[in-house]
């Protein structure tokens, strides 16, 4: 392992961007959206993806300079059209245009279609959230995880994201798949010859299996209820958006030249039209701190509440840099010299 | 086990809450609430609630005759104050003012503040769903689970409520609780004898339990998940209310005369400002009747969406009437005499 520092992978990945003809506020997004996560440790949706991404706006599956149409039929509901261009971009735009409404409103509510892969979902709520307002977020994606009783995979890993304001840190945000683990994962325990938990994946006929290299297929998290709440976040992001749902998404990692025709749904809530700002985040301090304090079973270990651990990472990894494979390190130099870029990128 | 009809049930627990001076109007949502919920198989928040629910109005706990307050400060957000009264009636009266909210202005969204049990979620996201809108709701409750790494319990088994229609049937509809299993369970393995599965509860120092002599506490649903999902549900119903969280709620079945100064959180988004509505009913009577037909891994197993058994036990309960053991059937006759009702029981 060696390391990359925040401020070096966000001029790359903008830099290459900006040299694939990406609108300068669209790739203003992605490498935010991408670097932040780094920074907050989830490598899975962080950095490493600008590779798949610039190779789909290469084959013509990312709009490069996108014109969003938004409708917006009543005062606290819209839907953007993302023109296929980048998630990141299409739903911060969601989020600026849900936070305008809920300024006047009280609430706002965006359906994004004709979008791709938005990353992380904690980009958009926590965006929400700055802005003191009760923020969340979703996207679906392809097929993945198997339904109770099933023997195949049907709805994806579909995220909540849902996020707060707490006084004196930053925000409060649950960011969750619905399956148990996550595909990474598998793919690490196939790199690392380690062996899943009972219960988290499935082989091609649908048979529970705990060898990495037999998993094509997860487990949802608690059996049916994280089916069920798959199947929410799918009503949200398909039927709200008018996009396919579930075995018809196109596949991320498959035909790039394919358009995905992906839907998210970002919500906010004025917390100013329910309760003060400031006592609303006064007590929210109070609740996780609270909880942090709690005693626990074992010796060393803590109560943590949710997005506390990428907190520590961002703290961290903001003065130290990203931990990279030297693998990934060679790919980034490699795009700081494919698009001259000249960015230092250390020894 | 014996039966009632729901009528019967509805009778006399309507009558019996307007001879406690119980309001008509609200009378009539606590008995259609409980009676329903019956009637689609959840026992645990049915008609059997309805003796702890009148001695609550008789210690004072709960108003009979409330006069509640509405305070909108934005067109799409509104906080309703119960003045202590039954939750159910709260609830179909925020319910009603985040429709008509959201049929205006696309969405609409009701904190609901010194309330008490509503009783189960679905009544009023259903209610919503109803009227072509998706609805959602939450509530919170007294301390009950264990947050992760922790050793006592801190939030309740605070549920999710997600609702949408579909074509040609009955709405969509995903209520669950935060915790893997409820505590009526484990109060039925304890009368039955039986042994709580691993993982599930914990006793009064925190340590997994199997027994459920033991177990005082409850696990969250997929760990960190079902705890962070539960902190999701505080934040709506404490935060957004300024109602009291986690340990600091009163506990449901003690102290009878204690207010319960419980929140709740109503939302409505308005699917005509998103999608025509028809084509949303449609597409959702495809997904779901498509999961329905995924095959299985075990033959004479069958793939459900959420709400599916509710739905078998409302068409069989509606004929056939409510299962209830004799001693329950014997509180149901007595409270026909003491309140005079004179309701035709069937023998």
């Amino acid at each position: 392992m060696t390391i990359i520092s925040g401020s070096v992978a966000k001029q790359l990945i903008k830099g290459a961007l900006l040299k694939e003809n990406v609108d300068q506020q669209v790739a203003e997004y992605v490498a935010e959206g991408l670097t932040s996560t780094s920074l907050r440790g989830v490598d899975s949706h962080g950095i490493r993806l600008i590779h798949h991404y610039l190779a789909g706006v290469k084959s013509g599956r990312i709009n490069p300079r996108p014109v969003y149409k938004i409708e917006k039929k009543m005062a606290t509901a819209a839907v953007l059209d993302a023109d296929d261009t980048f998630g990141h971009a299409a739903c911060m735009e969601a989020t600026r245009v849900a936070v305008e409404m809920a300024g006047e409103f009280g609430s706002g509510h965006v359906a994004v279609r004709n979008s791709t892969h938005f990353g992380a979902a904690a980009y958009y709520s926590i965006e929400i959230a700055r802005q003191d307002m009760v923020g969340m977020s979703f996207t679906h994606s392809d097929s993945l995880i198997i339904p109770t009783n099933g023997k195949r995979s049907f709805l994806g890993n579909n995220p909540i994201c849902f996020a707060a304001p707490v006084k004196n840190e930053e925000p409060f945000c649950l960011d969750m798949a619905t399956s148990i683990t996550t595909f990474n994962e598998i793919r690490r325990l196939r790199e690392t010859g380690g062996t899943a938990p009972e219960g988290v994946g499935a082989d091609s006929e649908g048979r529970p299996s705990t060898d990495p290299n037999q998993i094509t297929m997860l487990t949802p998290v608690g059996g049916y209820k994280g089916y069920g709440l798959s199947l929410m976040v799918e009503i949200l992001c398909s039927m709200m958006t008018g996009m396919n749902y579930g075995p018809h998404i196109s596949k991320m990692f498959e035909k790039l030249e394919n358009k995905r025709h992906l839907g998210q749904f970002v919500s906010a809530l004025n917390i100013s039209a329910f309760q003060e700002v400031d006592v609303f985040k006064e007590r929210m301090s109070l609740l996780v701190n609270e909880l942090r304090n709690e005693p626990t079973l074992e010796p060393g270990k803590q109560v943590m509440v949710a997005d506390d651990p990428q907190k520590r990472n961002f703290a961290r990894r903001s003065k130290e840099g990203i931990p990279v494979t030297e693998a990934e390190l060679a790919q980034f130099r490699k795009l700081n010299e494919t698009y001259k870029l000249n960015v230092e990128l250390g020894s």
